[in-house]
């Protein structure tokens, strides 16, 4: 029986964790769920789930959440604060940190810390602060089992395989909506139109991430720290029907790929329950209605987000941070319509040529560079707007 | 250092294995060859490598070998019984068994009873007697480690998962140079036709199989006794470009594949240095190469010999020793021109309903069914002839 915690449950993958949950109760036991602000479902699934406790982070929602559980035998916290001593708890065996974003790290650091193991859904965390969290996580005899389909498919791949030298991992990409797409056409592409991702629903922000290529940029930093690999030993290879989730080719030249139907359920049971498979009424896939497989180079001229995220891989130190903090901002100002589909790419680039470098930061040079960041690109935001 | 005994390492497994025993003499030691007919071969493979033993198993060439090796410090067998004995001796850690058909079921035999790992290139083996070798290889603690392409693919998405259980596993087949033709193109297919595989360069006997789709069906049966599956666990796909090489699907829905160029080395060298990838030199797959990889049910109905593997597999006993032996004797009888393409399905069918069933054999039931079936086949094939 493992006790999971689960960092933001009310999220895509939260909630998709907690349907696992669910269906496995001789595996998993649920002890703590969190959300940011929806403090409506969070309420339902604790009504539902009765973990030992939940937290509500954005403070405003402390006194609905309080009333609507009262009756129940449940911790009730409110504040950042909440949810880094959450993980904490000694009833808590690992920690699923599905929350968005950059507000992944820190709590992901405290769980380390308290030997927590880690499924990881917030790439953001490895992607700010790869070093620092794969260097705790060796410190703390701490597993990070990855949660994305991608990460989750070359750690399948590694199982009983560790002891083998990695030559290379390629990491398949849909493509998202926009594939095939000339940067002419881009300019004008809408929020709903790069909201329809072909085969993933996911959340708003990866799926604008997914539509700019910048998910997969992400994901390649991100691989990087899990695997402990160099830059070129991570290849992006565009797969528009999902099946092939990742590939990872060994040293005798031999690939190993996991495929499935593009259902995040699977990496979360998979992480949740590692390193035991458990039977699933998931549906199967069928090479019969996937007759044809098909792969092709990323446009990296096109979608430059992939080639940012390269870049920023390449220079290291906070440069990654710095994209990723310039990547939120700009998604929510594309979510708000503020701008446009391939400004994104410009406010980022603008970003990294402009926010303070450094080498080899400390968690606060992190912390200062993500707010620098965050306020370059929102003057930079406020200027695109003003011209419009 | 592994020290290797080559059944067989004349033919095209054999010469392959030789060649990664050279490129990684620090992970490997041939102590024993062997041959059946090809003294001269064998010989120069002997002054090459300098094995401990060397065995010629049809004698008539003992002298010729024995000359060209009076100089070396090598000892010198003749005969099928000296096959035997040299997979005992003390200084060999593991058997290749890479001889063709039939031949390759007591000299394995003998190799588990010694307590020798085997890597087995010989499929009959496990296609005649899979209940008695599976059950003997447990009695002595031996692993039996594929080198079949496509039996190393579903081995090595195994490794690390011996834990889980499978759900199915999917056995890909290039489908052959005939693919996608009718009954009527098939009739009038000639030797020379045939023996142009696509994709692998192998002996005559399997290009043969491969065309027919036997290969396959052997495969499924030797996968049935190789991963302990029932019948409905097993599916074939074909898959042209040979890429793919096989794929396992766990109880969760996950599936895992191995992929690469066809290239035999490789499941070769995994066989002899697992668990443990020496990094070689074979050429790696490019998706660019291959930018779609297709998939089609295979069609039973043409190729029957896929079909009557099937049926020998459900009944089970000496059936597919009957369906092994029958087919061994039509092959030869269309590689020397005597049957047609399709008659050798009818030449099998024909043994199948013919010859002595037995639900469960002992060893020399098998020997029996073996003599009694390649009696009848041959009987066939006169009968063809005649009609000629």
């Amino acid at each position: 029986m493992k006790r999971i915690a689960i960092l933001g449950s009310t999220g895509s993958i939260g909630t998709q964790a907690l349907d696992v949950i669910e269906a496995n109760p001789e595996s998993f036991e649920l002890e703590v769920i969190t959300a940011n602000n929806n403090a409506e479902l969070l309420i339902t699934q604790a009504l539902k789930f009765k973990p030992n406790a939940v937290v509500i982070a954005n403070e405003a929602y402390y006194e609905q959440v309080r009333e609507a559980l009262q009756q129940e035998d449940i911790k009730i916290y409110a504040g950042a604060n909440a949810l880094c001593a959450v993980v904490e708890m000694g009833t808590v065996d690992m920690v699923l940190t599905a929350m968005m974003g950059y507000a992944g790290l820190q709590p992901t650091i405290r769980a380390i810390k308290a030997g927590k193991q880690i499924a990881l859904a917030n790439k953001e965390t490895l992607v700010v602060a790869g070093q620092l969290i794969t260097e705790l996580a060796k410190e703390y005899g701490v597993n990070i089992y990855p949660v994305d389909s991608e990460h989750s498919a070359i750690f399948q791949c590694l199982v009983g395989e560790f002891h083998n030298p990695i030559e290379k991992i390629i990491l398949t990409a849909s493509g998202g909506p926009f594939r095939g797409r000339t940067v002419d056409e881009l300019i004008l592409v809408t929020k709903a139109q790069a909201l329809k991702h072909p085969n993933w629903d996911m959340g708003a922000k990866i799926t604008i991430d997914s539509a700019s290529l910048m998910n997969k940029g992400l994901e390649v930093i991100e691989a990087k720290w899990l695997f402990g690999l160099t830059n070129e030993q991570i290849e992006v290879v565009v797969h528009p029907q999902s099946i092939i989730h990742s590939l990872v080719q060994f040293e005798d030249g031999s690939l190993k790929a996991q495929l499935g139907l593009p259902d995040m359920k699977l990496p979360i049971q998979y992480a949740l329950g590692y390193p035991n498979r458990l039977k699933s009424d998931f549906p199967r896939f069928n090479f019969m209605d996937y007759p044809q497989l098909t792969f092709e180079q990323p446009d990296l001229k096109t979608f430059r987000n992939l080639q940012l995220a390269f870049d920023a891989m390449a220079k290291g130190g906070n440069m990654p941070c710095i994209l990723n903090a310039a990547n939120e901002i700009a998604v929510s100002a594309f979510l708000r319509d503020e701008v446009g589909f391939l400004q994104m790419p410009e406010i980022i680039e603008s970003c990294m040529a402009k926010v303070t470098y450094i080498a080899n930061p400390s968690y606060d040079d992190y912390v200062l560079t993500d707010s620098e960041t965050r306020a370059k690109a929102s003057e930079l935001i406020h200027k695109i707007q003003s011209k419009v």
